[in-house]
């Protein structure tokens, strides 16, 4: 297996998801080589992140009209690790790797139906003031539904 | 400035940039929280990664339906320094940070007309074969153009 | 409901529609004003497109590397009925409305949970030579299985 | 040249239009069939209709907090006239074809550098109550501005 700065240890780091979405490999979004467009996993993995912050019901509360927050994508990186084709189904997990007071750091992993890891990826999320866009602590709520979901 | 692992000193990481390509954000790249999506600067990265392989006439040979090789993203990420938004002007800058003997590191940087670093990346393309799906070696030719354009 | 010069009686044309996908709105296909961006329902469209075309046997024909024909969309039409919010689960349906020599036009239904139409569309597809991309007529066998999947 | 319900006279249809954005067809843009992917064309659309927009000082009014309407599309045609290819450049133009009360019916065409015809299309867009979702008539200064652009 490929070094990846972010794994200590594959086994343990992928015994470590349990949240997933599922999705299958769009027409539109394989290019001229034949395989998956690069710009697509990330697609993958905001479609992840966003059901896993409906779970945790940060979702409801950042798109109400009033809401004072909004997450920003701090940064973002993905390891292609098998090329992917047109009309594959992919499990794509994600989990928490870190909590801070402002921000988490994501994991990610996507693996086809033979059970290997195609995509892995990390990135980190801040809670920023809608008009500020300065980092905004997590609420004492918040706070308490990371931590439970990271367990 | 945020302290990122492949910048080891801002200014002259910076100006060692010189190739890049001309983007306008479009309105169907922004989305509900009113910034630009942040699945959208890899689609930046790659245009402007295409045109690079381009004037390396890298893209030529890619191309034609006889190439027994393509290439393909190792890995990638993206560092959002600034939230971007609807019909701002970004020039996308991308350079050779190491050429290796079948892959090279390749550093974007995003500044908007104000001159400010928005977005900045890197990631690892690998020339593979077709079929094989496996790493090959640069040729002469090759390896010249990308020593040339280091410079 | 509004008047669409490709349906004549509701009724019985959306009655006509068996085969369909299902998808799932990503908040990356929502825009700034808050539901799903007008450019999405047509990867939508195609993504049922595809589906249906493997299920006739012919995008396994047209993908392979010495097929001498592809598809072409030689137009494409949608009206929206309704908007689409974030994280709504529709129902793609799609038909063949006409066989011509070297084209089919399709017929496309979206459905919302409530069974709802919220999208309805149509356009032609024109089987076109690789490198003539003149029209190309159907072989006897995709007639075939284009008029078993008619009636 | 193609029957096309929409177009009366070819001659005086292409010399109506005025307005025009500019596009280069982005790798990712390009899908297996190694032309521009069918569902992008809508995307270089919304591009010109919204600078359209911009000129006209309606997406300025509709992006403000505040504001009680925004508008929708009701339908949208294209008609691919010619095959579109990795980097080519397209001038896309848009002009207003009718006025209603609370809607607009735009025309869409789109040129390569051999001043060919490789698109045309047609929608209708409605300006809509942001709550109510339902119909709401141009104010006088936006039907003045229609006008003023239509001739």
């Amino acid at each position: 297996m490929q070094k990846i700065d972010y794994i200590k240890d594959w086994d343990s780091w992928r015994s470590d998801f349990h949240f997933f979405t599922t999705t299958k490999v769009r027409f539109s979004e394989v290019d001229p080589f034949n395989h998956l467009n690069n710009t697509v996993p990330f697609v993958y993995f905001e479609d992840a992140r966003i059901q896993f912050f409906k779970e945790l019901g940060f979702m409801q509360q950042w798109s109400q009209p009033g809401s004072q927050t909004i997450p920003v994508v701090a940064d973002l990186q993905c390891n292609y690790l098998k090329q992917i084709y047109f009309d594959e189904k992919l499990n794509v997990y994600i989990k928490i790797a870190r909590i801070g007071t402002t921000s988490i750091d994501l994991h990610y992993m996507a693996i086809n139906t033979k059970e290997e890891e195609v995509l892995v990826g990390r990135g980190r999320i801040v809670q920023v003031g809608k008009k500020s866009g300065k980092p905004e602590a997590w609420s004492e709520t918040m706070l308490d539904a990371l931590h439970k979901m990271k367990k």
